[in-house]
């Protein structure tokens, strides 16, 4: 078994991990943000941690109503221009807590004057020496160049960060998430047979919205990097002003399809997929995809992980990677590459 | 001819016009930016209108220090939860001004009591009634689905926007576009010959950084839209740390080699694209592409458009655009599409 599955496997033991061993610095931001919160979030990562940023964007924005932005790191880095408003929260979010750039970026926001929290495997790192606060991501040692259990963990923690800041999502809802990560992992056959059958893949479209637009970037990313298939990632409202010229007969498309407000668009963007005659793989909850018409449907076990009172798709990007990433595992594997190695990657990535 | 071709030809008189008939709404929002500046800026846009947005995010950032960020607009559409602080400025950028989710958007800002400014070719638009203030693009009607003239006055008129709120742009620096986007048009011929070396291209990757991160996404659209190539932009760093992996031999990656500041990281870039074996095609003046090792070179003539004081590469998007959108025109010409008419798409994109 490659490290890679391995990790995928250890996933709901470390979102329990997370739960269990709450990080100190939880409480002392909670206290904090009580007293005033920030007026501006900015999240700063690359690769896998980017991406989970982009949850922690829809998730900041929707259940706290704060402006929140992705960082454009070459700003500071390159540019060196930074500048920040008075009462601005700057997230770093690194694996390995080492990537020069992010942290490059996190010194000048503390120049700035902006409050540093670091989110990182590493609580050891340049990064959590560098970050204000450090919410340790508490995954073990991340041995894969993909990283899997890393990204749930990161949405994870970004979700008890903004409990933190104050958004009502309910512990007990939290709770629920380890098993519903298990649920998923149990139907690792299904997924492999129906990897087997991508063997010849040589490109392909992800699509998510929402809360999951985030899993389309990350699971594009797995399959380029452990299989070597051209992905990219859109929004369907992005993909409709454009790419979707590109779809032909056969051509495959991977959606998420999460209960919750962007049901409708997908559902009529599906609909235009299918007379594109594109192969699509729906990737949801059977209830979901019940009604549509489908090339191939990887199906979310269990109840849907929700949290009352917030809209129903918050939570469900992180079973929903689940399938994803053991889909590119097992494509890799059948394929005869190594995803733990893939070509020119290291597992700390040095840029500005 | 191509009605996309036809429209990349009148750009330089586009330019011109913009900067000849100057949009009233310049004057009256220079005063009013400069009795007050907006505390945070949201662009608004999709498709290749998004494109420009990036651009925009760049320079406002760097020339004025204020914070830029491009809306998730399904945060305000779909989930309904868009929450602005005070004095925040919302531009929303469409070719056609009825875009319904960017007008949404809009709407939505005007009740958070942001200050709206549309950029929109159509000024009778839904948008242009919609918004507070209106600047039009001024290129003519846009017939071509392909979107090409509308993508350099978007960014032009951002640039006399960042103007009109305090950055130090020369306007004998903008006198000097039209020239610079003409001197690339006459290299036509050498353009429509490389593209034809790329008949059988299946998928590609674009790379460009900073000021020209947007013309990576806006090359890697018109790649897919009018010839149908897997086209995926990434920022230089964002592909170190993962899709680099897919690269193998013969491998195009298209990279865009402006000077300035992210000169240094581009070299180190091509080095390792080299080391993989890809098939390099820069875009950039001579005198940045003579010291790299390249399989394909898309000279930039003329001198480099700049402006005093600020970062080399800062007007460097315009000419740039130009020969990749000729690229794409001939490359589809050249594979018997019609780059006019892509499959699926319309002018106008309805999505929420």
């Amino acid at each position: 078994m490659s490290l890679m599955l391995k990790e995928i496997h250890e996933q709901p033991a470390v979102l329990e991990r997370i739960l269990d061993q709450p990080a100190p610095a939880l409480e002392d931001l909670a206290k904090r943000f009580s007293a005033s919160r920030p007026a501006m979030i900015v999240l700063v990562a690359r690769g896998t941690s980017d991406n989970a940023a982009l949850f922690g964007r829809y998730l900041f924005e929707i259940t706290l109503g704060i402006p929140t932005m992705l960082a454009a790191p070459s700003v500071a880095t390159l540019y060196r221009r930074l500048v920040l408003p008075r009462d601005t929260l700057v997230i770093g979010i690194s694996q390995s807590g080492e990537s020069t750039d992010i942290n490059s970026y996190v010194e000048s926001a503390k120049r700035n004057g902006a409050l540093t929290i670091g989110i990182t495997n590493e609580p050891s790192s340049t990064l959590g020496a560098l970050a204000d606060e450090v919410l340790p991501t508490e995954a073990g040692k991340e041995s894969s160049v993909a990283a899997t259990k890393t990204y749930t963990a990161q949405m994870f923690m970004l979700c008890c960060l903004a409990r933190a800041l104050g958004a009502r999502i309910a512990e007990s809802d939290l709770r629920l998430a380890p098993a519903a990560v298990r649920a998923q992992l149990n139907r690792e056959d299904s997924v492999q047979a129906l990897a087997a059958e991508f063997l010849d893949m040589s490109h392909s479209v992800v699509l998510g919205r929402g809360f999951n637009y985030a899993n389309s970037f990350e699971f594009a990313l797995k399959l380029m990097e452990t299989s070597y298939v051209v992905s990219t990632a859109f929004s369907g409202a992005d993909f409709a002003h454009g790419p979707i010229a590109m779809v032909e007969e056969g051509f495959p498309v991977f959606v998420f399809v999460p209960p919750g407000p962007t049901a409708g668009e997908t559902d009529k963007l599906i609909t235009r997929l299918r007379q594109a005659r594109a192969e699509t793989i729906g990737i949801g909850p059977s209830s979901m995809l019940d009604g549509l018409r489908l090339s191939h449907r990887i199906e979310l076990s269990g109840s849907t992980l929700h949290s009352t009172g917030l809209p129903d798709d918050i939570l469900t990007p992180i079973p929903a990677i689940v399938p994803a990433q053991m889909f590119a595992a097992h494509l890799a594997a059948a394929k005869g590459l190594d995803p733990d190695k893939p070509r020119m990657l290291s597992k700390v990535t040095q840029t500005l």
